[in-house]
């Protein structure tokens, strides 16, 4: 057992220096030696956990999206019991925008991971696995609100998901500081109020 | 003068070499030596038209802006005259997301660029500058469409601009083939109407 741990512990210390690396200095120089160097662990050791630098890619993935997944449980299980939806999705939102630095790591290695998935056909499987379940996810979070009449039935569940997906496109005009935080929140927000608010009965004012 | 044309077509040739080599193995092979082989031509010839390999990247997303610049003048151009501004807006959009082999081309280039200005201060000068820019004419129109009354007075234009902006993030849902083609330009269509149709007076009906 305690080897086990060691061994899981020892592949999340290069998952981070993998992910400063991808950060730092971007996902061309995320080789082996690179990674080892930044872990300040040898080539050898690393190989010893990672056979590949397509199998150390993909744990870094998913390591990134399970840390992403644990900051929005932490949020959501800030907000009132039981959560509105809305809030929810606001926590799920700001932690995919790289708007602290943690986020920003596992932002940035999200986006290095796309572009390596257009040529690696591997990591193209896992990538679409895995943002295929997380808009499953929504989904389902947006059905369920439909059904509970806290989003307006005129609404089509897979175009609303799909648009509150494209949200991690405002990434970036913060990262090239376009925009700030602030605006960037603001922009969800909106988006968030007018989904909630809408329905086929009247609208509440829209507070912009 | 033929001189000058016979420079800019040299220029643009082996822009067109690393667009390929960035669409289809990855920013990190867009190497002058690598672009030469794609272009067919010598390394010595790569480096006569551009002294280092990020003036060889900059003009050739300068030259990615530029097309796609040219593909939404043609489509706006196949639009009534004036165009309707919402129209206007599907046309940049559309261009703006990989549906199309160009437009995938420029766009990979794009996100590309973007991972590269976060290790590279040039870079992230001038991609910041391109980006602010693409947004200014965009919060422009809007503005126009508020005071022809064809966006509510209710609404942000700063924000509006923003939310347009990021439905370039329903690009990793197509390029990872978790959504077609047609529910991306759905989702659009949807966030458009809803600009559209907004106001602080009755809201019509939503198509969607």
């Amino acid at each position: 057992m305690p080897k086990q741990v060691d061994h899981r512990e020892r592949r999340e210390t290069i998952a981070r220096a993998l992910w400063r690396v991808v950060e730092q200095r971007g996902i061309a120089h995320a080789s082996v030696r690179e990674v080892a160097q930044e872990a300040g662990i040898s080539h050898g050791a690393v190989q010893h956990y990672f056979a590949t630098r397509e199998e150390m890619l993909v744990f870094a993935m998913d390591f990134a999206s399970e840390q992403t997944a644990l900051r929005v449980a932490e949020g959501i299980a800030e907000l009132g019991s039981p959560p509105h939806p809305r809030d929810v999705l606001r926590v799920m939102l700001a932690e995919m925008l790289p708007l602290h630095p943690d986020a920003r790591a596992t932002s940035r290695m999200s986006t290095a991971y796309v572009l390596e998935a257009l040529h690696d056909a591997t990591i193209h499987t896992r990538a679409r696995e895995g943002l295929a379940h997380g808009r499953r996810l929504v989904e389902q979070l947006v059905r369920q609100a439909m059904a509970d009449g806290l989003i307006g039935s005129d609404r089509d569940p897979a175009t609303e998901t799909n648009l509150l997906l494209t949200l991690t496109g405002l990434t970036p005009l913060i990262e090239l500081g376009v925009i700030g935080p602030q605006e960037a929140l603001a922009a969800v927000d909106q988006h968030l109020d007018r989904l909630f608010t809408s329905g086929p009965g009247p609208h509440p004012p829209a507070d912009a």
